[in-house]
């Protein structure tokens, strides 16, 4: 049984390694300049999907109980408000850094998880709300900020290079 | 224990049944002549995406150890070859009924199974190898083509309306 739970962990945190491997591969092999590239026409550039799975990812990092958002100033740019709308964002040499970073924090979080700590209840459901939807766990949240990457790479795939 | 199992099997199964709604939202939203577009500047054609997820959730169907793939003809033209490689290909019309019912077929295999079934190996891999990497089984499997759904969904965002 015990098994059963270290096994499904295995799934869900190999699905997340290989898109971020991925991911990581995809925003490496681009420019700076390219990076400024739309990544379709008039959708959005390269450069403001980094900084949005970057900022997304930032926000997991209290949403699973680990530790504080480290780059607040970041939700305005890439979360509340679309590419473009703030002309002052960080340069694209301070995102990749970021991008690591988060990523580097998430993984040293993860692998301190017990596979039952995976189980339980992530910090934007309220314990009486988890008693009745026990599905909203850490693991859950894994697995769908692990699709909202996969959604974004297919749209990178699509910049000039 | 069995608890995890149903949980975890239920946080899989959401985000499947969930970028499967969105699918449908997606190509119920375009048009015939739409989906002929390219989602992007030289990039595959709409209708190609949607034979491409039909196929390959077609392909599930054997894989998952359900029953055999309903349209094997479908795989030259959407999943060994690139786009428009192949002229003759079914008209919108029918592939939207074929995406519909491998969904719809898929769907009444995972609702038959128990916890414990996902938990069996799928039929990509040995009984050998799966003694010793029992995450490959039918869970694994969905969660892998959630995620790749969720790519070609991002793509398919950019089809012009």
């Amino acid at each position: 049984m015990e098994n059963h739970k270290q096994l499904i962990v295995k799934s869900v945190l190999d699905a997340w390694n290989s898109r971020i491997e991925a991911a990581n591969k995809a925003f490496d092999s681009l420019t700076d300049e390219q990076l400024q590239q739309e990544v379709s026409p008039n959708r959005n550039r390269a450069v403001y999907l980094l900084g949005h799975l970057t900022a997304v990812h930032d926000k997991m990092l209290p949403l699973l109980n680990f530790e504080p958002q480290q780059y607040p100033d970041m939700d305005e740019a890439f979360l509340t408000k679309p590419d473009k709308a703030v002309s002052q964002i960080p340069s694209a040499k301070e995102l990749r850094a970021r991008w690591k970073n988060i990523n580097s924090k998430l993984s040293t979080h993860f692998n301190k998880l017990s596979p039952d700590e995976w189980f339980l209840k992530h910090a934007s459901v309220s314990a009486e709300d988890f008693v009745k939807e026990p599905h909203r766990n850490r693991l859950n949240i894994i697995i769908g900020r692990t699709n909202h990457m996969s959604y974004h790479l297919g749209q990178l795939a699509f910049v000039k290079k």
